[in-house]
């Protein structure tokens, strides 16, 4: 088994209601709206902001995840290498992590409502001290997925893209868009 | 919610047939018979031999497990503190354990009967390369636990005991018993 490559990019919006009402008029399908409270964790000896890691537990509702993201692949994207693991309980990893000397190095709180369009997720993202944000996810071939992303933001007239994480905003909080 | 301690002896035993008639004559009731398949990690930072730590992926038949170690807490027992997680996917583990830099040190491969008894419960396990051992254990007040697992070994004619753990005994091969 292989690790995902998630191809991503990520632009911050100022009106979220007029991208919404454009992705119901190109029919992108509205599959959730979600709270996600994302903790991140840093490593006990390496630097994930030199090393352009991240490892966060993810509390979705009644969803829980952990997730590891690599070091970023390309210059135009914010691809990486990404494997997401489905847990029970949130709580054991939490310690988990603690005993392993990772810590908790701040967390991320947003609401996101994901559409699908073409092969693509598309995320409408109010994120908390941040503001408002769409992303464009697409998981299988890199350039082909490159490409489907690209075209979506094309569609939406979205050209300026953001390649750093909302943790990585939120933490340097010199935040220039 | 609280880490368990596992409050625990372990045996050399030269003769594991007659420790088990012994079970059955004191009316033991046994609970299963596993396969055991341990993959123990050492931690990218920090040296779990000498911090007296161990984070391992049990694979017990189609049961999968994450558990982490603390260190030893008495002179006595090899008591600690246990964090066992159940898991799903043993390999998302393994991948995950070795982006965060874990590497696998090595692996315990045993049969284990298990039987419980009191409010205890009794391990007899014949290991790769080490041979047979007799492990008593219990979960709860730890003077209480401490004083019911000493009593089986004295009804089971035990007094001599091995605090090492099996990985520690394959791993440094200077093995006395």
């Amino acid at each position: 088994m292989q690790d995902s490559i998630e191809v991503e990019i990520k632009a911050k919006i100022e009106n979220i209601k007029s991208i919404e009402n454009q992705l119901i008029e190109l029919k992108a399908l509205f599959k959730e709206k979600t709270v996600e409270e994302d903790h991140y964790y840093q490593h006990p000896c390496r630097d994930f902001q030199k090393t352009d890691e991240a490892l966060r537990i993810r509390i979705s509702g009644d969803r829980y995840f952990v997730t590891y993201k690599g070091p970023k692949i390309d210059n135009d994207t914010k691809s990486r290498t990404e494997l997401e693991i489905k847990i029970e309980d949130p709580e054991s990893y939490k310690r988990l992590f603690e005993h392993l000397g990772f810590k908790e190095a701040g967390i991320v709180l947003k609401t996101r409502k994901t559409y699908t369009f073409r092969d693509c997720s598309i995320m409408l993202d109010s994120v908390n001290e941040l503001g408002e944000f769409l992303e464009i996810e697409c998981f299988g071939d890199f350039e082909q997925c490159k490409k489907s992303i690209f075209e979506i933001a094309a569609l939406l007239k979205i050209n300026k893209f953001e390649r750093r994480s909302y943790f990585e905003l939120i933490k340097n909080k010199k935040i220039i868009f």
